[in-house]
């Protein structure tokens, strides 16, 4: 049997979280060092960091990385990195130090998350990077927005993760460190494990991709995206507590291991599934499950762009491979889950609902047909949205009460 | 994208079947020489040394060679080979000629399939080939029940084949050689391609197991066995007809090509199925889907012996590998098709029908249900078995009238 592939770079996992007694003293110390405060996205890269995630990065990346990524995908001393992972600070905070200073990185919350010696600061073409990684500069996508929102001072250096930014208790179970995924892989056998990314609940043909995988791979990681998404999604609590009545309902145990991880949706479609690929290759997953318009969002990519842009890299850019699944639904003549690879029949004799429409289905109190979701997935939404409802209510009849 | 798997050995396809002026001179040269009856078994194997399905193989296997194939499976040179290829003559016959002498290979039907130059004259343990082979020496076995029905005198040699066995004629566009596998492959810009190999019509579980090859892989060849099974199985004509209306209603054309290949089914389960891997990389697929019960035949093997094998040969020993899947069938829980690997649901709620009660609802009328095979398919089947009942009657009606 081979072995779990190995961490990004080929020599092990680089989690940059303190422990013990280093943690304490660096904690303390990080009271007097200037205070930077990061954005949501940024702290998700700096827990990211700390659990290894992010194995070989040593913490944000320098100018000269930030381009040679941006343009070739690739670190200044060649390993392959398909988006940047960069913080920034305002002119005013940036101007607190010099280039060496050490200083703290401070969340919306007022935690410090890490402390981080800034080898460099430099500016960057924030459109430039839009273009490169997101294939547009439009304000209107929320990656774009992201990067243009940041603050105009890009800081390099290597980072001391000093938190898990809570999550380790918010998602007792769930949140895993990229070294406990491959101790629980190992306990359970398995070297050939395909990761299922998901920032939704899994309705029918999420499971059927998931499926899919566990049909031939030893296992399937469905790892839940646990940071923030944009507005209007469903909350990651929701989400993962949906997915698990799937997974206790229609899964085999010992084939599925159900796992967040701590970042924030880029939405940067093809080059968000490298990095998808890149950071379960970490986790230890041979695989990354690629379905259709993988991480994207709106129509700014191709159906299939995140399947194509596998084909683009060196071959040996990763060693987890994209396990690239077509269009899947439900077809009623087919009598079964199906995609567009292996149903042969006419749009109209599949099942289809958009996100739309399943709400106001779920909020209306209609019935999801069976064929597109798991009675006792529907019943969790359909519980968040009736509690979402009242919120609104509440809104309005306070408003109007004004 | 890469290529398709290099045929067994590395060195090309090695079909030993003569073709123009060539053809028709060993054809006349033929007449001339010792006649030797094949079985059918023998007569299988020539055409698929003829079309290169063998390859490297030359001709029948010396002595040295069969032991070391039934000991370790690898020839005296080293090469993988799970199953010796062998021919048998009865002493009568064996002593109307010397080694270093040609002779002629005739079928039951009269026609000489190919020359040989016998370079050796071998006696067998033909107990010992069956132990390796099959596992077992029951002579109820039909493998073992073709071994032991083997004449005493083993022939080593090179062939020249001179005949396809009119597989093309009677299978029009159906049977294909190696090399036109290949170039239909590369046609249609597969490289990835898995062989599902049956010698049965194909119900959904059948189609089940095809389309998680083709969900992963660029397409499938379905390919059926034309050669001779044991009695009460259903002819090719029948099978490959009722796996054309399955194709034709239930698969995407560009994902999917129907063919066929001359053998006769040995029983051999893990050892055939390493011989299926074997000849299929020859047709240039790089996966061989692997079921339950591969070749098996009773309760010989294991449900998953075939699987297990593939992982006891080493790692070089086949380009083409096994894709395993699980029993499979229809869950009413699920709603779907799943596997043992996929449901968690209990016996009773799947729907399993075992050939013999399927054959009565056939035969006697009764509605299958849609979940276990295709209603096109299940036409097919009904009139064959419909016309099968009638000639009993006939039988039975002269046999009364005697």
């Amino acid at each position: 049997m081979s072995a779990l592939p190995n961490a990004h770079g080929g020599s092990g996992l680089t989690p940059r979280l303190l422990q013990g007694s280093k943690l304490h003293d660096e904690r303390r110390r990080a009271q007097s060092l200037p205070a930077i405060p990061v954005s949501s996205r940024e702290r998700g890269d700096l827990i990211m960091l700390g659990i290894g995630g992010f194995t070989p990065l040593d913490g944000f990346m320098t100018a000269g990385d930030w381009r040679s990524v941006c343009r070739d995908m690739r670190l200044e001393n060649g390993l392959f990195w398909p988006i940047p992972i960069t913080v920034s600070a305002s002119h005013a905070h940036a101007d607190t130090f010099n280039e060496g200073a050490d200083i703290a990185l401070v969340d919306a919350g007022g935690e410090i998350v890490a402390t981080m010696t800034v080898i460099e600061k430099y500016s960057i073409d924030k459109a430039f990077e839009c273009r490169s990684v997101f294939r547009t500069e439009d304000s209107e996508h929320p990656g774009v927005r992201m990067v243009m929102a940041q603050a105009e001072v890009n800081l390099a250096g290597p980072v001391r993760v000093l938190s898990d930014g809570g999550f380790a208790q918010r998602y007792p179970g769930l949140f895993m460190t990229p070294e406990q995924t491959r101790t629980a892989f190992a306990a359970k056998g398995w070297s050939k494990v395909a990761a299922f990314q998901t920032r939704n609940p899994m309705h029918r043909s999420h499971e059927y991709l998931a499926k899919i995988a566990v049909e031939t791979c030893d296992g399937v990681l469905v790892h839940s995206l646990l940071g923030n998404l944009k507005p209007g999604d469903i909350p990651a609590d929701v989400r993962t507590r949906a997915i698990g009545a799937l997974i206790d309902n229609y899964f085999v145990a010992d084939t599925v291991l159900q796992s967040g991880y701590p970042l924030d949706m880029r939405y940067a479609g093809p080059r968000e599934a490298l990095l998808h690929a890149l950071f379960r290759q970490n986790y230890g997953c041979a695989y990354q499950i690629i379905g259709r318009d993988h991480a994207g969002v709106g129509s700014y990519y191709g159906p299939f762009d995140a399947h194509r842009i596998f084909d683009e890299i060196p071959h040996d850019a990763l060693e987890t491979k994209p396990l690239k699944i077509d269009w899947t639904f439900w077809c009623y003549r087919c009598g079964g889950m199906a995609s567009e690879r292996t149903c042969p029949h006419a749009p109209e004799d599949r099942l289809l609902l958009s996100g739309t429409k399943l709400r106001k289905m779920l909020s209306e109190g209609t019935a999801v047909p069976a064929e597109f979701s798991r009675p006792e997935v529907l019943d969790i939404l359909r519980a968040y949205y009736a509690g979402l409802d009242e919120k609104v209510e509440v809104k309005l009849s306070g408003h109007s009460a004004r």
